[in-house]
């Protein structure tokens, strides 16, 4: 399985906002839905054996799992109205246990460490780092689990949360990309080694 | 340089659609959109030598140009919105002058065919396809135009002007990708590789 982390640090953790304005008024959560397309989405189907939790302003975690999404849109306006449906459901969210939302996306009551701490147990933990292993050269990790922001750096806790975690440290490129770009990127470099360990 | 053209089949050739509707009613524009994003943008900061080229259903071209945009955002409502500009303007574009919509966007009344072969003049036009070199062992080209289709295949029509204009033919990656991220890989594989022509 792959599985990547996006952290939103100025999404809503309310429904009241406007699918007309996710760039906006939702804390640019047009990044976190195209992450969720540069995931999931092939040409012509799903990618099934992944999984991307949002992680939204440390508090909420959005799951979207390929293996179990149905009547998913890649569009942003399709992908706001899911996490907007998923934040309606919130109070069903009880400890650790999800609301389900609709089917293949779940959200729990989960802080960024949380999350990391439940996804690591099985994965590999991989920082993208400008000083790490550049993809060309690396080895695939297996299991891979990826760790990315979203417009905004890593705050200071956040980013020795995942250096403390962390099994590998990878370089995607000269250019700092943005996260849904990066999943592209990443996504065709395991595709294009014959990763199969699922 | 490097350049992208991008075969929109279904979308608007006027001006008289919903930004609220561009997945549905507009014809599949968000995966134009979601092209502009992916050619332009990088994290903090904009792809200067780059131009992408959005055929609209094989009689408008919309050029974005990195060297001269200003003020563009990245999500698929921000984009269509300049789209939108564009078309309003039509009436402008006379023979193979432009209507200069906003800053570096220009609409052209020029169809594929005369869109590719203005392009390919000064430029290595690429072939993706899935029986091509993979990139992992291609040698760069110099100025590269890579083009590409929507969620449509090309028709065959499109796919002859192409092979017949075609320097290269490469190949991205087992998977079939959506336009848009192929356009994050091809980036990417440049961007490693070094290229320095521009």
């Amino acid at each position: 399985m792959r599985q990547f982390i996006i952290l939103g640090h100025d999404v809503p953790t309310t429904a009241e906002f406007s699918l007309s304005d996710v760039a906006g008024g939702a804390g640019r959560l047009d990044v976190l839905c195209r992450c969720i397309n540069a995931g999931l989405f092939l040409s012509h189907g799903i990618r099934e054996e992944v999984r991307i939790h949002l992680v939204l302003d440390d508090e909420y975690t959005v799951r979207f799992d390929g293996s179990t999404a149905k009547r998913l849109y890649p569009d942003e306006r399709a992908v706001a109205s899911r996490i907007q449906g998923a934040l309606e459901a919130k109070a069903d969210a009880i400890g650790h246990q999800p609301a389900e939302v609709s089917p293949g996306v779940e959200l729990y009551r989960m802080d960024f460490e949380s999350t990391l701490a439940a996804v690591a147990s099985d994965a590999t933990v991989v920082e993208l780092h400008e000083d790490g292993e550049p993809l060309a050269e690396a080895s695939t990790p297996e299991n891979p689990v990826f760790v990315l922001s979203d417009h905004h750096d890593f705050t200071d806790e956040e980013a020795e949360a995942l250096a403390a975690t962390a099994d590998r440290r990878l370089r995607v490129g000269p250019e700092i990309l943005h996260a849904d770009h990066t999943i592209s990127v990443v996504h065709n470099w395991l595709d294009t080694a014959g990763y199969q360990s699922y």
